[in-house]
């Protein structure tokens, strides 16, 4: 089981909005068929194990990550197949999220006569596939805010000057939560500051998000790089108020412009009915202080600079109105600490209701 | 060496003004004197470890952490009864920081005839009285700031609340701090909201340090815990322009007034004259900014809580008018990562510079 959460996690960014999974097939103690989820719309992981192992499937076992399907979606249904390939025992991590189909895939196998065993290693499976679980259970995007602050929590000087806070081992690992997320949010105020281009800059390549920015009065200016680099989509929303001939001139350039309000639940929700699984939230204060006082967060990646810069007027990590007792703080558990070159890196995992 | 520096460790919040060393003689590999510098005043490491051993010290080997002294001060100087006790050889594991003494300690016990090696875990001897070697080359007290934060840097919420953000190993933890420091600095505006008492409380008991307000206008009411708690000295900074007859109230109760202004400098090298070896920064936001700012800061003790407050007008763990550019920043060294409790304690120095 632990290799076929590990193929799954080599397929993190891939998948969405797929959970990732991986399947080991055993053959009397020797592997005779491993595979894993790579894309929506390709094989399944049991169907690329199970035609790894052919005939040698018949009175095998098969270890798979996430309880195998029941029904038929843009493939057949893998439960099917494995009764069909002789398989004689199935060991499953944990079963599928959905409340529609869960238990149905282990139904299906049990009336077939197949030993089923659930519960193997369940917890990595389900903090492998934290996002896909968020998702289908709450029906809206599982958020990340990502944050680089000195050790006095500022994102940049009374001045503004901000590049860079942190190291670069710190600054290339923060590119790997945009290969990793489906999207990527930033306020207006960050494009008009910055002109970011959002992309993944990773050594080994990587995934790009989608680009999406909060800007109720569409200010995004026509010649900024979201708007005109092709790298990825970008969608901007807005404010209803907003003309239909400015909002053309975006569409003309590729963009989408959703001119439905900037208010986050309504934000996050269209964004999951796209098929958004994934948010990570790059600022600036005002949107991750909105996030924060909406309650709208999962995780907190942290890297944290040994640079002190002061400043009542420096930028913070979050701003907005705030939270106001201590008693409805965002509660989190502090997940991992690393060092990176000089910096320090905090992921934090919101603590469950 | 090792051992000499654990018995010195130990001693740490009592040896002020004094450092902190230790000593341990050896007798053809066997321990017949230990010792360390308990209180100023009293006997020196070598004297203890000296009188331990009696008359096992002849032909031994002292270990010691810090240059024997060479001079009369309030005890004669330890290199003369090193001498007399038929020591053979002298290890030492650095020079006094002293200019005007350093070297003459080993320089007699040369000319006596000893042998005498220095430079032995010198790394760890400098690092254990790094306050005391701050203090003697620069005249400069060394100043720890202090700061409890969420992750999003706060340290309240927007109306106000801190207590607690975080948990009970993180509080204690911080106490430690007032008892290895000579004194606590607090701006008045910490004095106004909180009405701390500012004391050491550690379950075994702990040294108070000299309690100092920065408090322009002697704002500081009469009837706080500061003034009347008799826990410790209180020494009040304030402006030139206070009146005679309103520093005579406090003086009545006990108070010392220094109506020498609050520019940091001037206020630090009054408290270095006066014996002030090291000063626990504990804010508010304003007092960390002007440390900031000046580049007076030593030592950054942070303790992280994983919360998040949000709030652009919460208090954040430094205020002031902030450094403006990246190049003049405060740069510091992450010297140590713990976790406590739920909470996450971070040491930073300052990089040398």
């Amino acid at each position: 089981m632990q290799l076929a959460l590990q193929l799954a996690k080599q397929t993190e960014g891939q998948t969405t909005p797929n959970p990732m999974v991986g399947a080991v097939v055993v053959n009397n103690g020797r592997i005779v068929g491993m595979g894993a989820h790579l894309k929506q719309g390709e094989g399944h992981a049991e169907v690329i194990a199970l035609k790894m192992a052919g005939d040698q499937a018949k009175n095998s076992t098969i270890y798979v990550t996430l309880e195998p399907c029941s029904h038929f979606g843009k493939t057949p249904p893998c439960a099917d197949l494995i009764i069909k390939s002789g398989i004689k025992r199935v060991v499953v991590a944990t079963l599928d999220p959905n409340p529609k189909v869960s238990g149905k895939g282990i139904e299906k196998l049990k009336l077939a006569g197949l030993t089923v065993d659930v519960g193997i290693a369940e917890k990595e499976a389900i903090e492998l596939n934290a996002v896909f679980f968020h998702y289908i259970l709450t029906g809206m995007p599982f958020v990340t805010l990502k944050a680089a602050t000195t050790l006095d929590g500022k994102l940049a000087t009374v001045t503004g000057e901000s590049q860079w806070i942190t190291g670069e081992e710190a600054r290339e690992d923060a590119h790997y939560y945009r290969h990793s997320h489906d999207s990527i949010l930033v306020g207006i105020g960050t494009v008009l500051a910055d002109n970011p281009s959002l992309t993944t800059r990773l050594k080994g390549g990587g995934i790009n998000p989608i680009r999406i920015i909060l800007d109720r009065n569409l200010r995004t200016p026509l010649s900024s790089k979201l708007i005109n680099d092709k790298q990825s989509q970008t969608w901007i929303f807005t404010n209803k108020a907003v003309k239909e001939s400015d909002i053309q001139k975006f569409e003309m350039r590729g963009v989408e412009v959703f001119n439905i309000g900037t208010d986050l639940k309504t934000v996050l929700k269209a964004l999951a009915e796209k098929g958004v699984t994934s948010i990570l939230v790059e600022g600036g204060a005002e949107v991750h202080g909105e996030f924060i006082k909406h309650h709208l967060v999962q995780q907190v990646v942290s890297y944290i600079s040994p640079k002190l810069f002061g400043g009542a007027n420096a930028p913070t990590f979050s701003g907005g109105a705030g939270i106001e007792s201590l008693s409805n703080t965002v509660l989190l558990q502090i997940k991992t600490v690393e060092k990176l070159g000089p910096d320090i890196k905090l992921v934090s995992e919101v603590l469950e209701g």
